[in-house]
């Protein structure tokens, strides 16, 4: 099996780094093979050029890199903050300059004139663990908890990814240490489901 | 009246900027100061750093800028294309670096060992408008159209902002000279309500 992992958070000692070094490490104990990127860290630029709208080449090596990998990988898990009801700029930039047709999807012609989109990404899953400060029914009530829409039928759903979840861990900011331990152990249990047995 | 409109589109000739640049003429001549920027071609660098994250200070002049602008600003205008229910992330980094503690909220102390966040950006309006090739029914139904919780609670809301309103312009790819023209119309309409009569 082989498995891309991105990780988006500015601080290398957030909790979004222990989950996304859980999530790498119990994989590659299980015989996944591991790619797995810290954006931050490997200096990311998340800004789609024009040259990369409407095409599927780029000129920037990691666009290129991140995007082979994922279209040779089986599963594709997520770490990021919820910032403002959606990730951060630079998991978005991972998005827009990675999930670019013709890849993850392709527009064709609907033989009526017009275009339809059709997902590239079937045989793929996705699990995307993302931490917050709100908590639950506050987001959902309030907010409108925009991050399952975004990354179910807007992301996934749209590119034809077979399965997805969302595991949000919160509050973070108020969690003691044997919450964040079992929060862990958590994500240990979600990559055996998404390995094989 | 004072204005801050924001642009986030790669291509210069796209119906994002003509939007930009009607609403910018229209509050001009209507006697706003108008503080206008296009992101792209500014070379706006959306990445969060890890010296911003909870700091309200920042060494990048360009976000030092943005947010006095903001801050001075009564009537706040968005505009940028739907990509994957959300902003790209060029305008993303802007909410991220510029609606930042304390300027546009603050995290106070609750009294019962908790915090409550309280908005900062009373006093405003905004307008965010929005283009996507994605029929209105499909966005609403498939999509569950996030950016209305983005923009509206999670951001505005979020920050205490007097009042909203998205105007989203679709199917852009398939619409006609007279239509995009009477979008434009639609731009003026908009911002002459939203000034001072």
């Amino acid at each position: 099996m082989t498995a891309s992992l991105i990780l988006a958070h500015p601080y290398p000692g957030s909790f979004n780094h222990a989950l996304f070094s859980r999530a790498r490490d119990r994989l590659s104990a299980l015989g996944a093979v591991c790619h797995a990127h810290d954006l931050y860290a490997e200096g990311f630029d998340p800004v789609l050029t024009v040259a990369e709208l409407g095409s599927g080449v780029s000129d920037d090596p990691l666009v290129v890199q991140y995007t082979d990998e994922l279209l040779a990988s089986e599963l594709l898990v997520l770490v990021h903050p919820n910032w403002w009801g959606q990730p951060p700029a630079m998991m978005k930039g991972y998005i827009d300059r990675v999930f670019r047709m013709p890849h993850a999807y392709e527009v064709l012609p609907d033989g009526r004139g017009g275009t339809l989109p059709e997902g590239r990404l079937g045989g793929k899953r996705a699990i995307v663990l993302t931490t917050s400060n709100t908590p639950a029914g506050r987001e959902k009530e309030y907010f409108g908890d925009p991050l399952a829409s975004i990354w179910g039928p807007c992301i996934f759903g749209f590119c034809g990814v077979d399965a997805w979840q969302r595991v949000n861990f919160s509050v973070v900011e108020a969690s003691d240490d044997a919450t964040r331990k079992r929060w862990l152990d958590e994500v240990d249990g979600l990559m055996e489901a998404a390995a094989p047995g």
